[in-house]
């Protein structure tokens, strides 16, 4: 249903702004206007200022590619982590999941998507040349790879196991424990663990 | 996947905030927030500012219940409506479904939701009572039952039915052209036309 003429402009502000959240169309939007309105206006307010607070308080982490406050996030700051080895991961979600193995003491690199050819994402837009650089810091010397094991996420293992044995470094990939097609996201902690292990050069 | 107790504070904030969205749970809540501040922070911005002045800029309408920028909304202002007919409707989707037909040009009142035993919604959560002062107004003379055509919106059109006749007024509802067990907002603008046209004493 279309706003008609006679809505007023601050809702119809709100249902527009409210469609750039991912999977939302109109009529969700709509019905989360309501619902926001209607019966949790202190909720709208904190999603308000969560919001702008994440806008203004976050940063790209400078080392890990990752959301952080700091220009150096918390992780990569943590002398207690093996400088040696650098995980890649396509989201903070997939780092999420590997930090909850609680198995795992090397650094990270996040790379905020991957490789789509049929969408345009290529080296390029992903900014890969900072992943060069940080592989560079003459520390590193394993890099494990472990995007998705779907065929995006494959593909871009392909491409970074290419440039970085270029560059001299070790490189390895998640051990296929995760079950093929899947998303690391959605997989459990075990299984993760244990891919992680099992680890084989790439 | 929880929040580790690396993730910064603004992040996991924007995460809990985004929970409060009906339907959003913290997967969905996380990939939103990612997306907004990977992609596109500039909608970030909008969606913060556009719940803030929705929140300050909109209250009930005194006469319809409907989300307003003043205190009588466009629509109740509009001299040009038949004040005689009362549109009893759960939802401003509802309302917006019925405006779409351009066939209907009496006033509204917005339930903003509907009786739901099970649910511990009855007549005082509803605030009924507001809607009874309404049609006290000596203008109101048939009150038309567009509730939807589910169980608690017949119960709702069943209530209201009873107390609205008890005060003397006319009282019909929708004819059943919409579908029954369907809800208005996904009819097609005809259907509504035709059941409003059709529609019989209550
Ligand atoms: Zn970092
Ligand atoms: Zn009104």
């Amino acid at each position: 249903m279309d706003a008609p003429m006679s809505e007023p402009g601050p809702l119809t502000d709100l249902v527009k702004a409210l469609r750039a959240l991912p999977g939302v169309g109109v009529r969700t939007a709509r019905r989360m206007a309501y619902h926001l309105l209607q019966n949790d206006p202190q909720a709208a307010r904190a999603l308000s200022r969560a919001l702008s607070d994440a806008i203004e308080g976050l940063v790209h982490c400078e080392r890990c590619n990752g959301f952080s406050q700091t220009p150096i996030c918390v992780v990569c700051s943590d002398s207690g982590r093996d400088q040696s080895l650098l995980c890649i991961v396509e989201t903070p979600s997939d780092q999420n999941s590997i930090e909850a193995t609680h198995n795992y003491l090397g650094l990270y690199y996040i790379l905020m998507g991957r490789i789509a050819p049929l969408e345009g994402v290529g080296a390029q837009e992903l900014n890969l040349k900072r992943l060069l650089d940080r592989v560079s810091d003459g520390r590193v010397e394993e890099v494990i790879l472990a995007t998705n094991f779907t065929s995006e996420g494959e593909t871009t293992a392909h491409y970074l196991g290419e440039a970085l044995r270029a560059r001299g470094l070790k490189v390895s990939r998640l051990a296929r424990g995760v079950p093929a097609g899947s998303e690391l996201e959605y997989v459990d902690a075990g299984t993760v663990a244990w891919a992680m292990m099992e680890r084989k050069p790439a």
